[in-house]
């Protein structure tokens, strides 16, 4: 296992860590029924639990969701929830009926993260400035599941169209846990190389520079800006 | 640049992935003067821009502050807070006053990452059944943006005992705008081994099968709890 003593990295490694990056995608089409053995499951779970926490309160919970009647009842509750949310008009309409926003039933594993907002480790530390900062570490290490399921070539897809106090009752979740993220996880066919999203016309990417500030809010200063981006990806390719 | 269609992963860059993760360190001391070239601050925040987003949305800003005015209002500010959350007590409270938990001057950048809550960008998906979900991608650049600075060896400080409104005033950010991470950003003269709070013995990590849930919350299954901790890092060696 890495030693996170090591404390440099090479080009190669380097390569790595920014194709992972840039490589992550949403899947939702792509899953194959191919289980996942558990040692990467393990892998990916630790890479979880190793995400920064505010006092080092570590508030996440996994729940490892292989059930198929489990997953049929989030997937009815899912499509209910989709078709409630369709309040689009015209192109964009059709264009959010088209989309698939989720892959439940096709990828061999569902993991639910959650976040405990009454656990007493970390004993408070951080936590009285800014009551947020326990979900915002759970999303820390969502964020590393991701990135180390990319690593693994297992595809994850977030779904976010679910009413998370139904999802709290189908998956028997008390009411001090809030569930941060219901992910699809599963090896895939192929990884895409832009977001699905981006692809299908939904949505493209802010070319980077327009999001930097120097100082303050909206104090702009172009040639820094533009030096800083130099080598940006995608920065206006497809804006 | 990395070219994200490659998309599987050789032994050694496997190893680099995993050591970018749990070699990420929050750092409040060991912060050095020198200047982060603007390619590397480039690669980190185009890192950072490339998380997962609700709907495509990409609702983050980038505010770089080197100002060492601005810097001195923030860090007035910090110390007040700190005092103010100081309510622990004996050997504890010994322990908190202790703690460096910031390194606002002396890391050469600061940086908040703040979330537009009004952004139209991504037109709504995914947001209305969660309205936290733009502040949780915001979370996702957030810890693209420490891995990737882990990757260039620029060691990164969260800075959570500040008051949003506060901070806000001090940038100048306006009401719909929510400040999400605030991050003391310089290279080292080291990264440690382990979590500050877990050497100072603030609290220690959990064991990864504590966590694990199957098909709902607090349905154990112990066997393969463990088989998929078997190689976790960590598991019980500081428990």
């Amino acid at each position: 296992m890495a030693n996170p003593k090591q404390s440099s990295f090479s080009e190669q490694d380097f390569e790595a860590i920014y194709r992972v990056i840039h490589g992550r995608r949403d899947v939702r089409s792509e899953f194959l029924a191919k289980a996942i053995p558990d040692d990467v499951l393990g892998r990916i779970l630790d890479a979880a639990h190793h995400a920064p926490s505010v006092g080092f309160m570590q508030p996440w919970d996994f729940l490892l969701i292989g059930s198929p009647d489990i997953r049929s009842q989030i997937f009815s509750h899912f499509q209910q929830m989709k078709d409630r949310a369709d309040t689009y008009e015209s192109d964009r309409q059709a264009l959010y009926r088209s989309l698939k926003l989720e892959g439940i039933l096709d990828s061999p594993l569902n993991v639910c993260i959650t976040c405990d907002r009454g656990r007493s480790k970390g004993h408070g530390l951080g936590r009285q400035s800014d009551p947020m900062t326990d979900l915002y570490s759970t999303v820390c290490a969502v964020q590393n599941f991701l990135l180390a399921a990319r690593a693994e070539s297992v595809g994850v897809g977030w779904v976010s169209i679910l009413d998370l106090d139904t999802l709290k009752q189908i998956l028997s979740i008390p009411a001090h846990i809030h569930p941060v993220a219901y992910l699809c996880v599963g090896y895939v066919s192929a990884f895409s190389s832009r977001p699905e999203l981006e692809s299908a016309g939904w949505e493209d990417r802010t070319p980077l520079q327009r999001l930097l500030h120097f100082d303050g809010w909206n104090r702009r200063d172009d040639a820094r800006a533009a030096a800083i981006c130099k080598n940006a990806v995608n920065t206006d390719a497809h804006g």
